[in-house]
């Protein structure tokens, strides 16, 4: 069994997998005669071929009972998936390469400094959310459309998030 | 002088001019193994022709100064915009149909529940941002790419919004 370790979510250790979100790096415009600061363009939005429109959505995700046994990851093949946090609570990320079956080493695991947030690439293996603390909110910015976005399959090998793995939320 | 009196954002009311973003009519679909609820496609986003790409922002907008004289109308003639605000603030969403000026006449004011978001149409006039209260971050969904996306006009007429016109923020 593999014990998952959280590590802090970078724009560097996720390039592979998609777009870190976050306001402290984004271009700032002053727009509206200064009464709004515009954080520019955020994230990639990939909704695939002709038949792909963007949908808009919110996610309200209950908070991960830990222990969690990591059974099942999932992917689109067909667009990107954005995820905004519309609270400060940070949230795991957990993902691997797009490579055609998920072994438990293949897993990494990242931890959201609680104002990230992330944009999934097309094709990249992730978990479901997994939300820490209490139930939050996300604006979540995918793919709608004619064909099949989601493709799932069982993670093979066995791997595990520890609440004692996880850093005590003052450190975040 | 007009004075604008704001009554309560509706989709009904708000029909010609875009859709009402609310969590509380939207479709809600039970994902991820029953840990989030998905509340599904709530706008209808519109980047225009083919040099259009979804865009997403965060607007961090101040409060407005009130009384507010109405100066500038602006549209967009090549994409919606869509804001979900990313805390309880109401705030107020001055419109007005797609004529080619803009008197002090043409205008309505409508002011949220404190949980309503907008998607103003391609081509509806609006006012920026006017957020009552504190400094409110929104999620912008909206058109970046190839041509001229923004048209501002000065108001014909006059018309203000006084402080005394809007409800008590416990009324909301």
């Amino acid at each position: 069994m593999r014990n998952l370790i959280p590590v802090p979510l970078t724009s560097d250790a996720f390039a592979q997998f998609g777009e870190v979100i976050d306001l402290a790096t984004a271009k700032q415009i002053p727009i509206n005669y200064g009464s709004t600061t515009r954080f520019n363009d955020l994230a990639t939005i990939d909704t695939g071929d002709e038949n792909g429109r963007t949908l808009i959505n919110v996610f309200r995700s209950r908070p991960v009972s830990l222990p969690h046994t990591v059974k099942i990851m999932e992917r689109h093949p067909l667009g990107s998936q954005a995820f905004l946090s519309m609270s400060d609570i940070a949230f795991l990320v957990l993902v691997a390469p797009p490579v055609q079956t998920v072994h438990a080493d293949d897993l990494e695991l990242f931890i959201t400094d609680g104002r990230q947030g992330v944009n999934f690439y097309k094709n990249t293996w992730h978990h479901y959310q997994l939300v820490l603390g209490r139930q939050t909110d996300f604006v979540v910015i995918d793919r709608g459309g004619r064909g099949e976005n989601l493709v799932e399959v069982e993670l093979r090998g066995e791997a595990q998030i520890l609440a004692e793995d996880l850093p005590e939320s003052g450190d975040l």
